[in-house]
């Protein structure tokens, strides 16, 4: 698969809402997950380390609906676009509006980078 | 400026469809504007010929509306996405739907890599 296939495919999964199954589908093993936020969160590699920061994010937000666009392609690269309607444990229903920009090594994501509007 | 207050100022001029404006206060001497085509657009480096490649651009396109959401932000990269009703001379009028990727050194934008929805 190029990396326009992977990104359609991925985003696909996105869109019903599997991201668990884009995950194990398309991360690589060594698959780097950065946050613009500084902490524990900034950057966390390996594939079991991302899945625990998926888990964590699951555990601690309910989400209502997801809204999905793109995949957006340029290289090696692809961006997607995430509407999320979300409740964070004990905390107010917000609406969160982001980018996940994608790159794809031996047809594998190697690297997701998320962008948070401002 | 941080990357933060660029990339807003940046898309609030994009916005108002002042790209050119965009481009003179934002521009590094040496910026790189990236394409994902092949071909002489793909990689034009410095200021006049990203100019040039820009009204190469409006001369060759009627602009109709263009959308602007952003921008994304993650350390020293921001994300815009642009949406278009545009009728390419001689052409079919038709909707775009891009992102660009910008990143900023020194307070300036050294790199614009464009995105288009596949």
């Amino acid at each position: 698969m190029n990396t326009t296939e992977i990104a359609q495919a991925f985003t696909v999964l996105c869109a019903k809402g599997e991201f668990e199954k884009a995950g194990k589908d398309f991360w690589a093993d060594d698959v780097v997950s950065c946050e613009p936020m500084p902490g524990d969160m900034a950057r966390v590699q390996g594939r079991a380390a991302v899945e625990a920061k998926g888990q964590w994010w699951y555990d601690n937000h309910e989400v209502h609906q997801v809204e999905v666009q793109g995949p957006y392609v340029h290289g090696d690269q692809f961006l997607v676009r995430f509407t999320l309607d979300v409740t964070p444990k004990g905390g107010t229903r917000m609406r969160m509006d982001e980018m996940g920009l994608y790159t794809v090594r031996d047809g594998k994501v190697s690297e997701e980078r998320f962008f948070y509007g401002t």
